[in-house]
């Protein structure tokens, strides 16, 4: 597939440089640990007002990054779209292109002319901000396995240090899709001092069961895959990239909704007539998809960032973690205006999270909106239905 | 889990004993190729009556064997219900009992008071009958990836020498779910001449594309393990469990509802009353009975058999095959009567592909009944829905 290359100067956000913050205090963390350093990598969108009050947060999802709109100026490490047809949007649109661009920008559903965006790439993560293949400051290498297994909670706190650090002390919204909408929901219920709305989206406050299998077995294929090596893999010159190409595509599929998929690639194959009587050799054009979204997943996204990650959203659950069990006690102390949605052919976060969440909210008398927005694109919805999206966020922000 | 012994005597078919075939011709194949030497294992149920005119084939899925019911005589090797709460239910009922055992046997779907039960394991399989761990007349060796990638045609092919070498000429029925339909199915479009009626069950005339995506997933868990050597792994001391296990794990998860793994686990933890901060152990109730399945099915399953089998399976579509694209045109030559059972909450073969071919039947002219039972157990209905599958196939029998 070939590109034109892309017309920066004619886009409206143009080139973005990636920036970090050292966090100037060691940063505790959810399982008794202490990560005495952490930098964290951010990018921002917008001009910040001269009293700090038009700040918008957003969180990415499990393979993504900061570089959330714009063109980045290191693509090759900054094409986390995660999309159903992000390659084909990569073609249409250049290539570096930020995984939220479509909701970003001049008149978008996150209007840069209004708003100061700031995008942060999430603790544990592999693209600039601290995590297990970062350096180890007791022993000067790679963290690796003996990297802390973190929280959503511990995200969401390296994100208010890095704010409190850019002066800001006040977020007008939180918005993300996936994990991204967890890190809103545990603004909300943890931070109520700090944000006036959260926009969780493709999200849940607790995920489901199968959602929890699938996670697992992803996970399993990484460590199943003997270069692995227990996790203390980043200076072997060995990595996981098998388990991991597995990983990503069962996760990938579960983005997608069968819909999708028949729609998109049929029964068809791939480049030929006929069976091929070949056990290896992908050969419906399916196949050849998944293998081409493994092969060039692993080559920009760090194993064990991706397992700590993948644990950390399973981890996920209000309920548990702030209401002893009960939903509708978690969230007493919810400030924010919220605006949740779901789409309508996500099975892999389906809408009745939402649903729960919104009469738990309710209940306890909190100002929340809740929309399904009837779509066909399955959990990838969130990246690719701005036409959507954006007349409800507009009008949630307005009001 | 403790298990009473069980009392195999009280067991209305009580002790079986797995028989054998060698196929007294070569068996030409689809790709081309030609096993000279094919042995097949097999069970069977009942009498057969001295005209040979009450014979049933029952085809097994991708995990299954000729253990279809009864109590084998080597339970270590024939533990094969695939299905959700197969231990559970090993538990009550003992161990070493059939796949199949609540739909065959006197007075149930398939009365061995009446009928004479055939069941054979697959072409390519790896409990008795001849597949890529069976020796290579060339070498001595193993077959391994020299095995030729094998057909549910081919697999058919095998299935009618057995029952022709067992001078049985005309079946009254060909049942089976899963791949097992599909089998059902090609015996249906290919061999009018051999059999009166066919059930397939919780299958389809082509695998949906999502369908195709898991199995080519599971299939590249297993490709991906250093141990698979290329497939050539069965006399070297080490075989592909770990992959085997992530396969059997994406598998299984297929096989459930959403809802039915909400309901039997929910979001519980493994004998612990908060989460552990830890990368690499099942924490929640899903994760370890995923982890067990498949550290119990690496030990009785072969690899390459999985591959194949997968493969075939993948492979297998009417309309291609016989239909130059059209499934009215593929099922022209149907003469069986067809029942066709598919189960609500089966989102691995969910009910629109039996519909599609429902359609394409009675636009052909031919005598099809097609049910979609509510239950809520997902593809793991037809081994586990025996109570409302049994009154429809009684009454299709005596029709």
């Amino acid at each position: 597939m070939t590109a034109s290359p892309p017309d920066i100067a004619a886009h409206p956000i143009g080139a973005v440089r990636l920036q970090f913050v050292e966090l100037p205090r060691p940063l505790a963390l959810d399982c008794g640990r202490v990560l005495p350093h952490v930098r964290v990598a951010y990018e921002t969108y917008g001009t910040l007002s001269p009293a700090c009050d038009n700040v918008i947060l957003v969180c990415h999802a499990l393979s993504g990054d900061a570089h959330a709109a714009g063109y980045t100026e290191t693509p090759s490490t900054a094409r986390t779209r995660d999309g159903f047809r992000a390659e084909e949007r990569d073609a249409e649109r250049g290539r570096g292109l930020g995984w939220w661009d479509g909701m970003i920008g001049p008149g978008k559903a996150f209007d840069t002319d209004r708003f100061y965006i700031v995008s942060s790439n999430l603790l544990g993560g592999c693209a600039g901000t601290t995590g297990p293949s970062s350096p180890n400051p007791a022993t000067g290498r790679p963290y690796g396995s003996d990297f802390p297994v973190i929280t959503v909670a511990d995200m969401v706190r390296a994100q208010r240090a890095l704010l409190e650090e850019l002066g800001i002390t006040r977020l007008l919204a939180v918005a993300g899709g996936s994990l991204g909408g967890m890190q809103a929901l545990e603004w909300a219920v943890q931070h109520a001092d700090f944000v006036d709305t959260v926009i969780p989206i493709a999200s849940t406050h607790a995920l489901h069961p199968q959602g929890i299998a699938w996670n697992a077995i992803a996970r399993a294929a990484i460590t199943a895959d003997p270069d692995w090596q227990g996790g203390d893999y980043h200076d072997t010159g060995r990595a996981p990239t098998a388990g991991m190409g597995v990983a990503r595509m069962v996760g990938h599929i579960t983005y997608l909704s069968a819909t999708s998929v028949r729609d998109k690639f049929g029964r068809r194959l791939q480049g030929a007539e006929d069976i091929g009587y070949d056990l290896t050799t992908p050969e419906f054009e399916v196949e050849s998809y998944l293998r081409h979204q493994a092969d060039t997943f692993v080559k920009r996204f760090d194993a064990n960032t991706y397992l700590y990650t993948s644990r950390a959203l399973t981890y996920f659950d209000l309920a548990r973690q702030y209401g002893e069990g009960q939903l509708a006690r978690a969230v007493r102390d919810v400030s924010a205006r919220t605006l949740l949605i779901a789409f309508s052919s996500d099975w892999l976060y389906p809408h009745e999270g939402f649903e729960e969440l919104t009469a738990a909210l309710r209940g306890a008398g909190k100002d929340v909106e809740f929309h399904v927005i009837d779509a066909p694109y399955g959990h990838d919805c969130f990246l690719l239905e701005e036409a959507r999206q954006t007349p409800l966020i507009q009008a949630f922000l307005d009001r």
